[in-house]
């Protein structure tokens, strides 16, 4: 139930369907390669942070449409009956190339390839954008706020405003592979082993007589995690308050653990706690901020050197408010082996079969990517290829990856991301070479 | 499986199971109300459509903790083994006052209103903030693209980009109730009776020797309702191939439906093709346009008398990407029946259960809405009351409403709306009346 994968069987556009008829009809055997890249790079951003593969995966391996989906189709009367039948027997028989989840890539780079009789490719198009746009715009958004934090805790709020409950959980998926400490998200982290996280809320302490009640009520239930929220009526009373249950709590050997600032001016409250702890010799008390930050508002305080020891991040995080969508498309570049491509104005596709290469400088840092036709002279043997097999004739050669081991990769690959493109305010464009065989437009 | 409700019992942060446990062992028996309301309205909007009512009505009657939930929990080692005990027995035992699918709202009006024992209404508040706000963010989008379309026909092509398969497909239905003419996702549209569109993709035309060749394939496939997508290549040539495919469908008594223009200048090219179909006696082809599109551009067409017969949106409306996020909020207002607020600074709630009543002047349109303390002397006796008991004591009092049913009411409510607040430009608020009695500050 929690990590489980829904079966998108019918998570396809109309169109999908209508196009796979007319190939079963006219040559269902055409094999096409399709290419999901990003055509450009959202605002403010010089690289993304790759996920959703390993889910996009168990979804090629289960292409199928089962009784209902067939049944469903049948009654809106648009499909042929021999067509049905075919439908109800598609299975992935293709390959597939992709980058990993947790790789970092630009603008261009085909980070899903498949290569398939054309109406597998066909109907695989929609769910394939849908699960690596949205996890990938979540994990790139989540890897600013960890660059913001400069090694403070981040934690994810986000589950509330997230667009959904897959959204919502995709979020603590996404923000613990870009690093983030864990979620507050019970669905998004069991199971998969991401720890959870948690204070409390405001209803919390309003269903008490006084906040003081609350805070001796929560710090009694949970002494050896007690985080106390401070703002609900007045937030230096809180501070006071909870000053006065951080020392109680001393008096039998626990020790109040943090407490968290949700409103109002986060300098000058962090400030005021900060001074208030000290002088109570509660030195040890975490104070964490939440509301309304993002990469922006994070990096502002520490700018500021805001003593602040941590930060949960919500709302604009869990839509990539700033970036709620990508240029992510998925095109058809090559035909039974030919090269093709659309020329639509402003929406040309590169043809080919591609393969990206990533190479590193001398200090390590990666220097460059290229991006060359697969298997033909221009196809650099230089760099480290970025695309790995994941299925051969249908069957799946690499065994999936926890996200546990997505992270630990991501880390290691973020080391050889040189600062320059980390920097959350300014393009500065990491060079792609595209070397591709000269092409003339098809007619 | 296509128009399932997944069941969100762990969909939940962690501090509600937490605090629960906290209450559990306090007094459970405390009886709280939580109302959800937006705090404010995003950017440009001046009304909401409010959609996820019937959706959030199905998770509240489904309030539950399965086996394996309990189990999950259980590992964490978080929580005491009779709160477990207890939590797998929680059902909804309280009453909901809500308003409808397809009702209009306004900033700090109560949408859904929540009266039980205080754990059941703390369990629910991550899972009902996400249901509503999603939908509402969407539908009221797709609201203002009805609007700026004037009348003819949108249709949502939005599945590939929103976020996650449940927003896709919680995407075709907040069209349709918006007023959309159809969805191009088959899950979203199929077992909810939505009509289901679609053209073609620029794949299928690439995998075809030339244009022509699959224009005339697909016109054969579908004689009935082929729309040619024409900017695979050249425009002007797709628009001439689409000419000379509509004269050879005359010749066996067929008709083209329509083009499709997906990129470049719509104006321009509508202009053309529009000139090309009546040279060629094809006047009766449509002009459909997509790509891009959001309400400001429909706007700027529409403005501009482009040729354009209708329009197909997808990722701008599908994430609201101009307000992917609103400022929902989930309050508790009264607790054992006295009420209660927060004062965090820029964040205050309002104390009281209440009642919103709309008021209709003598034109027969919404005038202003009144925001009273149900059940004391202020609660306005005046206009129609827009929250509706959905559950006594736990058993659900209105049977569930078609998406059908909620998008003609919403229709006759939009009639109601005056056209000043339909403008999608500009700031014009509604007159929002707010009576409470006066209540100090808690301590």
């Amino acid at each position: 139930m929690t990590a489980g994968l829904d079966l998108p069987r019918l998570f396809l556009d109309l169109y999908q369907l209508t196009m796979s008829q007319s190939y079963w009809r006219t040559d269902p055997n055409k094999e096409a390669t399709f290419e999901l890249s990003f055509r450009s790079l959202p605002k403010d951003r010089n690289y993304l942070v790759i996920h959703g593969i390993e889910r996009a995966l168990k979804i090629v391996s289960n292409l199928s449409f089962d009784d209902e989906s067939i049944k469903s189709l049948r009654e809106l009367r648009k499909f042929d009956e021999s067509f049905l039948n075919y439908l109800s027997e598609v299975r992935f028989t293709g390959s597939a190339r992709t980058m990993s989840d947790g790789d970092i890539a630009f603008a261009g780079e085909p980070v899903f390839q498949i290569k398939a009789p054309i109406i597998q490719g066909q109907l695989l198009e929609t769910v394939l954008i849908n699960t690596i746009n949205l996890r990938t715009l979540l994990a790139t958004k989540c890897s600013r706020v960890i660059h913001a934090a400069r090694g403070k805790p981040v934690v994810d709020f986000g589950a509330r405003r997230a667009h959904g409950i897959e959204a919502g959980e995709a979020l603590s998926e996404a923000s613990y592979l870009a690093g983030f400490s864990g979620t507050a998200t019970v669905s998004g982290g069991i199971g998969r082993d991401i720890p959870l996280v948690g204070t409390m809320a405001h209803s919390y302490i309003m269903s008490f007589e006084s906040e003081l009640d609350a805070f001796r009520a929560y710090a009694k239930e949970f002494p050896s995690e007690c985080t106390l929220l401070v703002d609900t009526y007045d937030t230096l009373k809180g501070i006071e308050n909870a000053v006065r249950v951080g020392k109680e709590m001393e008096s039998v050997r626990e020790r109040l653990k943090a407490i968290r600032l949700d409103s109002g001016d986060f300098l000058t409250h962090a400030a005021s706690a900060r001074a208030a702890f000290e002088k109570a010799d509660l030195s040890y008390v975490d104070i964490l901020a939440s509301g309304g930050l993002d990469e922006y508002e994070i990096d502002r305080l520490e700018r500021e050197y805001a003593p602040i020891d941590g930060y949960g991040v919500g709302t604009k995080v869990s839509v990539s408010s700033d970036a709620p969508w990508s240029e992510s498309v998925y095109k058809m570049v090559e035909i039974n082996g030919v090269p093709v491509s659309k020329s639509s104005e402003g929406k040309r596709s590169l043809p080919h079969r591609k393969s990206v290469h990533r190479v590193n400088g001398t200090d390590g840092l990666f220097a460059y990517d290229t991006i060359t036709a697969s298997g033909t002279d221009s196809d650099s043997p230089n760099g480290r290829p970025m695309l790995r097999n994941r299925f051969l004739n249908g069957e799946r050669v690499i065994e999936p990856v926890s996200i546990q081991s997505s992270r630990k990769y991501h880390m290691s690959e973020m080391d050889c991301l040189p600062d320059k493109y980390k920097n959350i305010h300014k393009d500065v464009p990491y060079p792609v070479k595209t070397l591709l065989p000269d092409q003339a437009d098809p007619g």
